[in-house]
């Protein structure tokens, strides 16, 4: 029998085993002990087993740690059914938070992961032994592709990796999605010929959710390079649509917009590293952006950390970039390759375009602190030969981490 | 210039007024101080506005409220971009949960509300002066469609006027959805002809986002009653997008699986009025179901008055029927009907099955609670001439509230 196996997080449960054993039964088949043998033998194979049970007296709240093990008979192999099946009702029912979802091999089976992942989305940039860089354009609401353009070509000149939309950037008459695509595209191809430097461009995808598989494969045909995407604001199925449809083919960035609103709580909803980590993951995101630990709006650094565990760790499926995001600075690098790796992206908005220099500089500063990082010197070593460098450490400062 | 006005509360912001102004800038065009007038000229219609902000200081967490517009230029009519304009990042920045989002009349038009709406169900079922009452199957997991039509027959029989599907009810091979539809639609006809009273099946669309519609018109082709949709599975547009397929044309129950993990915190996420209210509304839903104030998964009773208040309020759209669920037996039934009125849904699963005369009894028990409250009377009174309802009462208790 095959099954999906939930683990939760109770606050002040007093009975954690008896609760565990409602769950497994109230979810699924909905009582047990008073049913005649023969009911209980037809649907022994549909009933929910308690799994583990831990719990952590507190002073102030005790907590407990419920496992909870559902037959994947029980539903239908679609996120949307995991996720009423296991966290419908229950989501409802007082302090109770989703921690983790472990799939079997078997339902795995039935998700795609990234179609590009880690390797893919390096091989399109031919880079491979550093962190990526992305920066994300700035101030472009109510301004024309004029603008638009020139800023993409700033921050490709800067020789970031790649350029993302501003998620809050819908279909408008200034800069519409098609044209974004070809003047972005032109443009991005004069930088590479000027420089050699290839950046790929996220376009936002937007709108109703029955048009947006036409929209990404119209964006396919035009060359666009990634989509961006609010996952949340739409569910993570359409996400995974996005993803199997073969005449859409473009990795997907996956942003966080609406997320905080149910992963925030340390009693409610559902973990970070379940939603921004392995179900994005699993239903196909490339690249997944969440609150670095460093910036002004931060997540935690063990949450963060959990995150990019999840998209990165060992699985069935191919890896997808963990993209810290928020608060960064050339100052920071060190400290983000310290604990993402080589094999993540750093995304900077005001790190870019605030440089004295411009976003140009700014991208260049990020570069040389990557370089520098990564030859084992510090910033404050490659500064001496970098002039963005220099200023940047100098304007945003520098907290110097040896690995 | 036309706006949305968004009302969030904060916890301990020691400068409400300064983050009102953040926000307002920072999720519109930026910057605005710094910008040359000539740019301010061009984004003024861009901008947002602070339209309010109100501080409540407290020993233990200040709160603050505050209003911000946005200009629906900035943004695509639909309920994705709205979400992510209005609480995409703001989502993830601390202490902040969104309480309400006011749509000016130009915004609302682009939103359909109910297609039948209180009023359209009740001339389906023409009933006009009384609460209706729903009954959930119980147990029919792993049970084939014998034992699932004799459970609709029984409930259909005790006089409920909807039956809904379990939510946790998904596409399987012992009662799979097209052949619930038919042979559901053939018992409850039976029923009819031998009662004169009919019942409707709300049915549960389930499966991959781009096949809902398809398995909607389907089910509408087939003679389905309503569709039971587990929209935050899923998404508020996919929601919306059944509800404008013409060829669907069926009553929409919203269920809140799931949505527990961003109302339920006081201080993150977004409010139960807005959420399982309004927003359900404006996006199509005739019925939404949300925890009673009663039971043991109880909702706060001013909250689930707000939910109600938001459905049924004067506004552009038709009515949607407050389905207060959980934890419902016949004795609550005048406490029901004071808190929601007679446009509202009676919902029962427990408290219909649990009866000692069976699921026709239960459903007996209930409409003789309702027709003795409505007749002004107490229950006890009542059960001096019902009997079912009389054993209810003994059973699980009668707070008789007097209205």
């Amino acid at each position: 029998m095959t099954e999906i196996i939930a683990t939760y997080l109770l606050h002040n449960e007093k009975n954690p085993n008896k609760k565990a054993e409602e769950i497994a039964l109230g979810l699924t088949v909905g009582s047990w002990t008073n049913l005649p043998e023969l009911e209980q033998s037809q649907l022994r194979k549909h009933k929910g087993r308690v799994v583990s049970v831990e719990e952590f007296p507190s002073e102030k709240e005790d907590q407990s740690i419920i496992q909870i093990a559902y037959p994947t008979l029980n539903f239908s192999n679609d996120l949307p059914a995991i996720l009423t099946t296991v966290f419908g009702k229950l989501s409802l029912d007082g302090k109770i938070k989703l921690l983790d979802l472990q799939f079997d091999e078997g339902l795995k089976s039935q998700f795609p992961g990234p179609r590009f992942g880690i390797e893919g989305l390096r091989e399109k940039l031919n880079v491979y032994n550093r962190p990526l860089l992305m920066s994300i354009f700035k101030g472009v609401l109510g301004k024309d592709l004029t603008f638009l353009v020139e800023q993409l070509k700033q921050q490709a000149l800067g020789g970031v990796d790649f350029v993302k939309d501003d998620e809050i950037l819908f279909e408008n008459q200034l800069t519409p999605f098609e044209k974004r695509i070809l003047e972005g595209k032109k443009v991005l191809q004069e930088v590479y010929d000027q420089t050699g430097h290839r950046t790929l461009y996220a376009i936002n995808l937007t709108g109703r959710t029955s048009h947006l598989k036409d929209k990404a494969r119209k964006a396919a045909q035009l060359g666009a390079d990634l989509l961006l995407f609010n996952v949340f604001s739409y569910g993570l199925d359409v996400l995974q649509e996005l993803r199997e449809d073969n005449e859409i083919s473009l990795p997907l960035m996956a942003h966080p917009a609406v997320s905080g609103a149910f992963t925030s709580s340390q009693v409610f909803g559902l973990s970070h590293s379940l939603m921004l980590g392995k179900l994005l993951r699993y239903a196909g995101a490339d690249l997944s952006l969440f609150p670095s630990p460093y910036g002004t709006v931060a997540l935690e650094n063990t949450k963060a950390l959990s995150i990019a565990s999840e998209l990165t760790g060992k699985d069935s499926f191919k890896r997808s970039f963990p993209v810290p995001s928020a608060g960064i600075h050339p100052g920071l690098v060190p400290l983000l390759i310290r604990d993402f790796g080589i094999d993540s992206v750093i995304n900077a908005g005001g790190g870019i375009h605030g440089h004295p220099d411009g976003a140009r500089g700014g991208g260049l500063a990020f570069r040389q602190a990557i370089e520098t990082n990564l030859q084992g010197k510090l910033l404050a070593e490659g500064a001496e030969n970098y002039p963005e460098l220099k200023l940047a450490l100098e304007l945003w400062g520098n907290p110097e981490v040896t690995v």
